[in-house]
């Protein structure tokens, strides 16, 4: 199969873009700075954008000598080459409902932005503080999808699926201490939601919560160009 | 000690009502009716009310022909026998999130009346359906601490601490399947919410969370009282 | 809150059509089959769609005698009513593993088609036979969005996710023994898909994947609608 | 939403008091030192007083310039700014079984005294020794609640439940090891006390326990006042 | 090796009571009742009594047929032959805390007195109740050993084994419900216990704590015997 | 794909002979008798064998019916057809820990003789009486691979796997009750082996047990055949 | 109670050792250096001799300053002073499965020593080589009581129990990885072992079962000396 | 018995090689480098061949002290000493799903080759992007045997046995994150399997699957050697 690289160490999956519409994305944990940077540069030779995520310091200095130009997420742990910007269309909006849970939201708005989306962030809007929430669903319901990020109790996409007519991405994270440690509670009671609307990624799952996300708020877009 | 009853199957504390206010509480799960009955006969015999709970059908009958007078409390699985009726005082409002968390939440109800207290039930107000609950915010701010009943996702007692001043006892209930399954999922939740104000009794623990809502309730009236 | 319609044992919230798009779902289980026929001819009251699910079989005839005209599922264990039909519209693949993942899959079909959705079904394509999914990509890419339903290993998304460029929803199923009993193994597989664009639902939760793949699909077309 | 402030990473909730009777606070886990510094800013600059929990020594020193003449609590990870100090009211007994358990245990009785409650400690009671309990037993009555934190095999509320009229508040602590670990062993036990009058917070939550208990002890008080 | 006897489906492991003191003991859980008859058939033909636990009704009446003269312990779930009836020596104290542990308590005492132990019984001395445990102190620190059977909160062992000098043989039931259900609560409280002196056997495991009380009890007198 | 057949609720993978060397299995939980004798007879039409596996009493009779001359072996749950019986070749020994273990066994027996394997039993060897298992030894090793199925603390293949030069299956089983239920101790304790050799599957999989044995059985003989 | 001590941060038992026939044990884990010495200090000063268990380095630098002539077992870390020396009696046999088990063996060992018992060790004679254990057992039938020590799978025990008339008090440890981490595989093994005479203590709590074997060694001496 | 050496803190097991057909294998996790080095040596005074598993770096460098001439292979942290080369037969095929699966996939394969197997490796041929498992395949066929590592969803060793007529050997990896972390996702998944054929070892022990590997591999030479 002509569109499959061995590294040694690994095998990059050149058929991936025009199989799933972006390029295989590295996920940096468990590889060593220059195994990140020798696959990134691999992949951006035959394409146009690379994201790698889980990106730790040594591994973005890697990243970024092997692609220059590519910028640096520090707080969402990604590093984003892009040769050529793409259009952000639609709307993805990604609510957090703590300050610790921060770092998970951005990699889900960097994913986001990186497979061309329109992103806002509303921050700190959890349900112990309805208001704070309710003051912003306007702005949440003019999205075409919502990435709902909580730790502890996990309450927020159950509050908020039951407030607008979107799907809600679920993002649990491992915020918390005693039987929330490690994000199992906020995964379990997102999972079991009762509002209708609700889907769920792993604990601390930014990525996959954002690339979703994309493919959804990208879904209308592909429609309105070939129906 | 003189107030140690032995039956050969079960040993009644007739010191509890003088220890900890209220004569011993018959659980009747994992007894026969007819050990239900005599417990309950025994308790009676020394003590002006008998609250027994999980009483099926066959142990009912058992006790309300030991008991001639009490009353079957169907929907919370409790007889309760009351020789002289207690005058019922401050405000303990019970709110349930579904209708399948109605038997827990009567349970709650109907012990913290046995307990002497007044009792409001709120019902179906769970948190994907928000207004609900709000519309009922007056009322239960009247109340001098609230039980918050819920299965799922268990998110209610979240929402209801941060929106209230009294305490909330949180009951998860057993209710759901998948991970919910049991009632851990809402447990975890309801344990690792981030509002303040919120402690917990064991998954369909009506019984538990009832009587320690009479305790609070009673306790401002006893500084009333003696100051 | 005018919307808000209480039953006594429930509280019928008839804002949700508007605010969510769709009428309130009733979720039979833990509910009585007259419990349900009141809840359901309440909303039919003043909506033109009702869909009931975990419909067991004495619930269903009270459904369907509540509901004159609804129709009943019964591999999907849910019964619909519709006063005028929906137009269907868009596509949603609903694919399962094996047939023990039937009933699920039926429950996420149906669920789709009630809220306005074209669905195909491509039934016993799990990954211990590849061949058999890989003849039906084609469809499979046509569609919007897909709903993949596995028990055991619940590799199907993740081996899914990889060929595809549209949103995948799994859901794990309780089929199983062992360490997979009660689907726990799946849910965990599917959550730790290494395949972007994977999100997912509670075990069995067919409804919640048929409800938010409905979201999705209808998501486009909204935007063809009204740029 | 007038009471709604901004900071970018954070959203302070300034009605907080106003609705739940104290200002929000600063739990500083998974927070920056100026982070946490920058809230507190915040809520002191309408608030007359800030408690802060799970402050480390980088932290504390943050919140001490920021909050000049607030305490540091070292034992109980707490910092607590009052610009005019509460008239302590009641009487919150905490009771700690052993030596490991006096951080969450301070943690506690700090929480309940910045909420204006008289509190007294009792140390290393655990049911190993009884007679140190027993010993305690007439001040522990003298109490409107009383907070027992325990780890372990987390038996000291089963066992001081059934020798006072108050409510019982646990906390389970980490403590412990094996299956203890993490304290998921004393969390099982106090919620499966057969002991009526129980209610327990999550792990090592002192906080949770000294806020609940003084709702409790100021329940009381406000009858007082205002009947 | 000239001990094992092959049944097809079992083999008798005859030479069991000259190792370890005690002719193989039948464990009929998973077994036919004529599978067990067959099995303790073999036994006695060998051996001058059979110990039968987790006997069913159909297993009792096959056991007695085969067995003539063997008694039906209803109560423990036991059928025992002896030929000839040991003395019953030394002293082992059975301590139940709840009615619901009656089972438990009875296997574990039928055990140790089938092998050749004195034994006392103490019903329904739980800890929420501490004067009736605190009344059996006396009788119970006459013992060489005693066996502390607890469901819910498994406290009994802990609270115990800080009372006497004999070594406490703690057995968790699977008496309780939600977090507490199927025992693991009671289970891991014992494990976690704080006192010295306790060792744990498995949930429900009655024969095994009588067993092993029996063991201990023997030995003292062995030493009397031949020093 | 020419080798596949779709039946509505099942797709039969006809080519699975050639490609993995023996035809489908129907797993028969979770299908309707006629669900299951529809996918026999399918497999029928184009394989000279067919292996149903957790076949109860009903769907034997279905399946009998469905495939003339097929055998029902009760106590495995399984149905075999073999319109040509196979030569049995090479050793494959079952080795059962106790009578309750038998069931599973008899699925690992059954299939690996319906893979063409000569198969030797050894029933009730457990480690609590060692000396039947070192009796067996020689007749073991003469095996080129060796099935260990056991349930409780799951010991037997450890100590087997330290006794011969082949490999080790493990199969725990279900049997047990308190922390052993469901299988999950006996799981822990084989995967957790200080002895090499030992590869596991999942609890009560005697056929996944039968079936790799099969495999490693005939992987010498293929040599034999085509060096 | 006079022999109580109020140390502040701790509360001395002085009554322990008359109540229990040993002095209280420091358990130093969770307790500072200087804590542990005042504690051990406080003992010191009216009893003969203090065990202190889970010793670092620097809490072993400052007992043995606080305790002149105390001895500092680093292997088991433990810390023993001894005013006057016991004599040792009986026999506790100590089996330790692996040389990764040893720290917890030796544990157990200088526990029961501590309280006057001779001990003898066997290491490392793991199930997986098992004659180096039939080696062993004509010494470890000579002892009254035998400490089973092991990780991994936690088969010796089992294994044991079937060998010996000896109570066998089962130690798992955390020895081990995977499934096996933490020790819960093992300890979950030797719950469900299907030899009897085994009872099991908390992970890595050689002593616990120190402590116990000791109680079990003595009680045969002590009928001894008063029938 | 005369192979067996007692080392005080071990007790190496000469017979292991005649009864097993390796000597005994050094795990190093748990023990000191002096430890290992020492029981290394003493396996290479009476054996050809010592592997040593777990080796960091400091016990690499005393084992290359005490075995001259042995190999360190630090991908798959072992040390292999051989005094005179094997023969390397067969094939043994080592596939690893991802690029962080590396270390588990070569301590497999080294160890395979300690035994004297041929072993061929495939890396980074995850579900994601079957087309590079595809294209593998027929090597793969060719292999006697095959080890299939993998984290996260553990799905490769199911959609590879469903692609090959030969034994399966799966190892989950403890790569991964949320519910995936520890390996446990992985574990059960594989566990689980719908694809037959398929056995399994602990998390991360690429040790074990190596060894069974070899037995199997070398089990058919056995039958051409001596039929």
């Amino acid at each position: 199969m002509n569109g499959e690289e061995p590294l040694g160490f690994a095998t990059v999956d050149h058929d991936r873009a025009s199989r799933c519409g972006f390029p295989e994305v590295v996920f940096c944990a468990g590889k060593s700075p220059s195994q990140c940077a020798t696959i990134a540069r691999a992949i951006a030779a035959r394409a146009d954008r690379v994201l790698c995520t889980r990106v730790d310091d040594a591994t973005a200095k890697a990243l970024l000598d092997a692609l220059p130009g590519a910028s640096h997420h520090a707080a969402a742990r990604c590093v984003v080459f892009e040769r050529t910007p793409l259009t952000r269309i639609g709307l993805v909006a990604v609510v957090a409902a703590g300050t610790a849970d921060l770092p998970v939201a951005e990699e889900a708005a960097v994913t986001a932005e990186a497979l061309g989306c329109a992103v806002e962030r509303h921050v700190d809007v959890g349900v112990a503080g309805l208001h704070r929430l309710v003051a912003r669903l306007p702005a949440i319901r003019a999205a075409r999808v919502v990435v709902a990020v909580a730790g502890m109790d996990g309450a927020l996409p159950s509050v908020l699926a039951g407030l607008v007519a979107i799907p809600v991405i679920a993002v649990p994270t491992s915020t918390g201490y005693g039987v929330g440690q490690g994000g199992l509670a906020a995964l379990a009671a997102m999972l079991s939601s009762c509002a209708a609307g609700v889907t769920c990624v792993n604990i601390d799952n930014g990525f996959g919560a954002g690339y979703a996300a994309a493919l959804v708020n990208k879904s209308g877009v592909a429609m309105l160009r070939a129906p």
